[in-house]
C-alpha cells in the first residue's frame, strides 16, 4: 500500500505547487506550516492580499504599482531624465532596474512579452501606449531592458520596428557574464554571447 | 528618491517572506501573482486551505496526518512490522521515510524537536505517548530518525534515556554521505561522521 497525505492535503499540496517559485518540497513544507498556524495570522495574511489587490492599481502612464488614490513617484519626478524610456516587461522589473542604480529616466512597462504560444499578441501589450508616450515625451533612447530568451528577442524586435518611424536611439542591455561569476557558472549560450561582445579593456 | 513598491505591496510582500521557504526574490513572484490571479483561483485556493484545516487531525497513536472521520491507514495495517517504531520529528517526515522504501514498521510522530532556545520542552512533544505506545506494542526497536543538528541529537538523547528502563533496542539514522554526492557537495562535519562510520567493502 502506497501511503501518502489525506485527499484534503494533497488537494492544498497541488494547488500550492500551482503557485510559481514553488516546487514540491516548498509547497510541502508551506502545507505544513498553514496547516499548523494559527487562525489568526491566516486570516491577517488574507486580509493583507485582499487589501493590496483593492488598492493597487497600475499608474496609467509607466504601468508601475501604484495605489489608486496615489500619483506615480516615478513619472511626477522631475529630477529624472524625461527623454530615456525604460522598456520592461513587468511591472517587478522597475524595481529591479532601479536597485541597481544605473538608470535615472522614466519606464515603461509592456505588461508581458509577445509569446504566440501563450496567445499573447501586441494588442495585449501596452504597445500603443508606448508609441503615444514616445511621441508626447520627446523620448530620445528607448531602453529594451527584455529578457534575452527567445520571446523577449521577439519582443524587442517587434519594438524596434514599431518605432523605426520616430528615427530615436533604440538600444537593449548589454548581454554577458553576470557578475561575480566563473565560466563554470554560465551556460554556452551566455558564454557565446558574452565572447561576442567582448570589450577591448584600457 | 528611493522607489519601492506601495506600501499595500509591502506589507504583503512581508507576509510572504514570512512563510517559510519563501526567501525575498520568490516571495515578490508569488505576491506579483497573487495580485494578478483571477477572484476564482484565490477563492478556490482559500477554500481548499480552509477545508483541510478542518478535516486534517493527528492520528490519535502515530500522529501522522488523517481525516478526522477515517482511520490510520499506517497504524492499521497488519502488514506492518509491529514491534519496530520509527520515531520523527514532524508528520511530513513520515512520508519521507515511506518514499525512502526503506522501512516497513510502524511510526511516532514527536511534534518537534526539544529546543530549549524556543522553549520546546518534553511535554511540548509526544513523549508519554512514546513510553506508552513502546510498552502497548511489545516495541522491539526504536528507531531514532531524527535531524542530525544539535537539537536532534539533544532529542534523541533525551529518549534514550527514557526508554533505557524498557532494555529494548535504540538505534538512530547512520550518517554520512548523501547519495550521488561527490566529496565536493558535502561539509566537513558530514565527511567527518562518514568517515568515522566507515563500513568494510565485500
Amino acid at each position: 500500500m502506497r501511503i501518502d497525505y489525506p485527499p484534503a492535503i494533497q488537494r492544498l499540496v497541488a494547488q500550492l505547487k500551482a503557485l510559481p517559485g514553488l516546487g514540491p518540497r516548498s509547497a510541502e513544507r508551506l502545507m505544513l506550516w498553514l496547516l499548523q498556524m494559527r487562525d489568526e495570522r491566516i486570516t491577517a495574511l488574507s486580509n493583507t492580499l485582499l487589501d493590496a489587490r483593492e488598492r493597487i492599481v497600475a499608474c496609467a502612464d509607466c504601468g508601475f504599482f501604484i495605489e489608486s488614490d496615489s500619483t506615480c513617484q516615478l513619472c511626477h519626478d522631475p529630477r529624472r531624465q524625461q527623454r530615456q524610456l525604460c522598456v520592461v516587461e513587468q511591472a517587478a522589473d522597475v524595481l529591479r532596474m532601479e536597485r541597481s542604480g544605473a538608470f535615472q529616466g522614466l519606464y515603461h512597462v509592456l505588461g508581458g512579452r509577445l509569446s504566440p504560444l501563450d496567445n499573447v499578441t501586441p494588442e495585449d501589450l501596452r504597445m500603443e501606449a508606448l508609441v503615444n508616450r514616445v511621441r508626447d515625451l520627446h523620448t530620445e533612447e528607448v531602453i529594451l531592458a527584455l529578457g534575452s530568451d527567445v520571446e523577449g528577442e521577439a519582443t524587442a524586435s517587434y519594438i524596434a520596428d514599431l518605432l523605426r518611424p520616430a528615427g530615436i536611439a533604440i538600444t537593449r542591455l548589454a548581454q554577458g557574464m553576470p557578475a561575480g561569476g566563473g565560466l563554470d557558472h554560465v551556460d554556452e549560450l551566455t558564454l557565446y554571447q558574452a565572447l561576442h561582445g567582448r570589450r577591448k579593456m584600457g
